[in-house]
């Protein structure tokens, strides 16, 4: 998607560390015209998937979902809720939820993602989002929760893949459709954000 | 806001220990319809005060604070960013951040919430927007960093006010105007919710 990826450009810092910073319109300050043109993207390409609910994880991944949702809710008629996933770090989990482990690279530890049961089940057809996918540790646990759900999966969509790491085409690889709207081939401080070109 | 008041008498569980669970609409699963109307009601009571962004904090604050920016966005038409504050244990805090301590009741700790001084300054006119205000401890952490930025407060918009917990009423002895959806007078197991009334 070029508007995303010019403003990357723009204003993406590529920082040590295999970091890129994107706070200035995506995961700290939120620009909601270039969101509310990036759920009309996964419109575009998940608008045939006929899904009744969108998945995220707790915090950055929650905007993009809302804004998402909104569109297919236009699209649809009808109401497309929200459910995010909330970080926990206790191991001392109810009954009432589904859990997925997940690793963060960012803090180099482990953590739990859980969804309420009450919210997700076998008649749903979810679709994923995510601000950043790298190598996958996230998204890989949302998709363990909706099997769990016994949920259907018609993909994931998302607004910054780091193809390099691989995350993303391991999880192609389980016969899960993954839209990323930037595809970065790579990237360091010198070089700056190299992309896979696309054609949007 | 007769809305929201219906929908957290119809599917809020008043559990021990104060607490109220809305995670069926408001803070796990999102009803972006009700978000919706919540922004517009915002709109109509912020809607002359000018404001230049929207400051929250991480996470259920992100999905209502995204929702009413793209309501001012179309009545000023000209784009309100969100800012979301994030929380951080860590007290080696860089000097690019604004910073301000907060407590959890729920967590029982101590939390530093931070936002980056690149995206908040003193031409700013911030609405401040989070889920629920009960002793205020958050919200009074965003004011500070208002403070700190020398941003001017047009207000807060809150979905949830306890406000027998008093936070609201302090705040708005400071002088700042707050202006909640829902407040609620007192709550228990037995008796339910009973609100304070509104015109709305």
């Amino acid at each position: 998607m070029k508007l995303l990826e010019d403003r990357i450009i723009k204003e993406g810092i590529v920082d040590t560390g295999d970091v890129l910073k994107v706070g200035g319109f995506l995961n700290h300050q939120l620009d909601i015209s270039l969101l509310r043109s990036m759920g009309q993207e996964f419109v575009s390409l998940f608008g045939d998937s006929h899904i009744t609910r969108i998945l995220t994880v707790e915090a950055s991944g929650i905007a993009i979902a809302c804004i998402t949702a909104q569109c297919f809710s236009q699209l649809y008629n009808q109401n497309i809720p929200v459910l995010f996933a909330k970080k926990s770090k206790s191991s001392n989990l109810g009954s009432d939820i589904y859990s997925a482990q997940a690793y963060s690279y960012t803090h180099q530890n482990n953590y739990n993602i859980i969804v309420s049961k009450q919210y997700l089940d076998s008649n749903d057809r979810v679709l994923l989002i995510d601000d950043f996918l790298a190598k996958g540790s996230a998204l890989m646990a949302l998709i363990e929760i909706c099997h769990q759900a016994g949920a259907e999966i018609a993909g994931a969509g998302i607004a910054i893949e780091k193809e390099y790491q691989q995350g993303g085409n391991k999880i192609r690889q389980q016969g899960i459709r993954v839209e990323s709207l930037a595809r970065i081939i790579s990237m360091n401080p010198e070089t700056g954000v190299i992309f896979r070109h696309t054609a949007v």
